[in-house]
């Protein structure tokens, strides 16, 4: 299709009007069709007084990782259903690497999988989620 | 039990600890055993550019009214699985309010319903989350 | 609308037609626009050698309920999504009521919270569903 | 340890005694420390009027997978919280199989996904499961 957007181009338009994931810190370690590697450095303010990062902080990495990966295909697409699981307290100071897996692309609905590691590789957290397709396309008016 | 806690005292102490609720701007309308009603206001910065709010965002205050609730029946909790349904999207300026309910309570896991409104009263989002519940008590040591 | 089914209607075709829940033994305890209550009672067969029923069992008496709530607005609908917790062992003999709560009805999805109880009236099993609704209405063809 | 049970002892043991896995059909097509793939063939008797699988059953084959695979490692395991993708709809006649990944294995608790394909090897759901590890050992007892 004429002038359709890279998984890259609509990833960076993305994330330039994505305020809370740039509170975060994310980086975009890799974008590819939908496919996405985040990183981040979990910082004091996003813990509680145990240096315990809150439950939010692992979601909200995994949900970014989604939004990219699902919206990388060109049409615009937003989380309906997560469920996520923690299974080892996560820490001020950790470095969390997101990765995505695409299990289904249907024409109104698709599924990831996003995996949230440390960086003693220990995995952290595991969400399954799943987003609607629009019918709405990305366009460079989006990155204006 | 001689000294053991409040729900009140122990959620103000979680609260005062608890650096990303504060960054979030959540006021605790109501606290009691096993219960708690949650509020914030959604700003600018968690929001795209489009004015919608990150997904993280109705997650994390459900995951901190879970945390509430769980603890104040006085031992330590922390989330281990949760799944959220968005229903709505959630604007800039929307005023979300918490509730919970308190589905199981067994001896080592809890689980706690959580609904998200919006000022218009709309059900946002529904947080089905579960709790490990460890067998340390929460004492006046804690909240120093 | 002339000629629309009324949710008994729906839910008496769709059970005429459901040979597993026939099967499971479910019975119809109440029928109404957008809400179901259901009943079994859990045999040999559907346990292991210890007496304890098939984790399948709690969770299918709950998509039908899911389903005949959802089915009974009208347009045909299928489940897309649930989560399921089992709390409490469930074992040969038991009595169980499955009751539906209707958290969301949108134009495309809907989302149901069912509740499994036992006959000591302890809540075994709660169940988050989401139904895609279609755009086909149930018509009196689809009940011969 | 001497004497413990091999994987297969183990769950040739479960299944002898897994009433509703028999109903069902399921054959073991491997099994091994923390996996199993399984296989089944789905039957009008699991089925609606219009030939497509009850939600219930693609939910009990993943449910058996998780059950093998968790209890393979020597412990009695109960499944505590599951949830379920459907994507594709499942037809009579339809041959299933399901296999499992673990992803987390703590000393409490052990997280599965199950994936079920048909047998065009479409994915036809997905199940991410958690079990409670209890410290019971499977023994020669329990398999007379």
């Amino acid at each position: 299709m004429q002038g359709a957007l890279t998984p890259q181009q609509i990833v960076d338009c993305m994330y330039r009007r994505d305020a809370f994931s740039q509170w975060l810190g994310i980086d975009r370690v890799e974008i590819d069709k939908g496919r996405a590697v985040l990183r981040m450095r979990v910082r004091e303010e996003m813990c509680n007084g145990f240096g315990i990062a809150h439950g939010g902080i692992a979601f909200s990495l995994a949900d970014s990782a989604l939004a990219f990966a699902a919206n990388s295909h060109g049409v615009k697409c937003m989380t309906t259903i997560a469920s996520v699981q923690l299974f080892v307290p996560i820490r001020a100071g950790d470095v969390l690497t997101a990765t995505t897996e695409e299990v289904y692309l249907g024409r109104k609905t698709a599924t990831y999988l996003i995996r949230v590691y440390n960086h003693d590789n220990q995995q952290v957290a595991l969400i399954n989620g799943q987003v609607y397709r629009s019918d709405k396309a990305w366009t460079l008016e989006d990155c204006k």
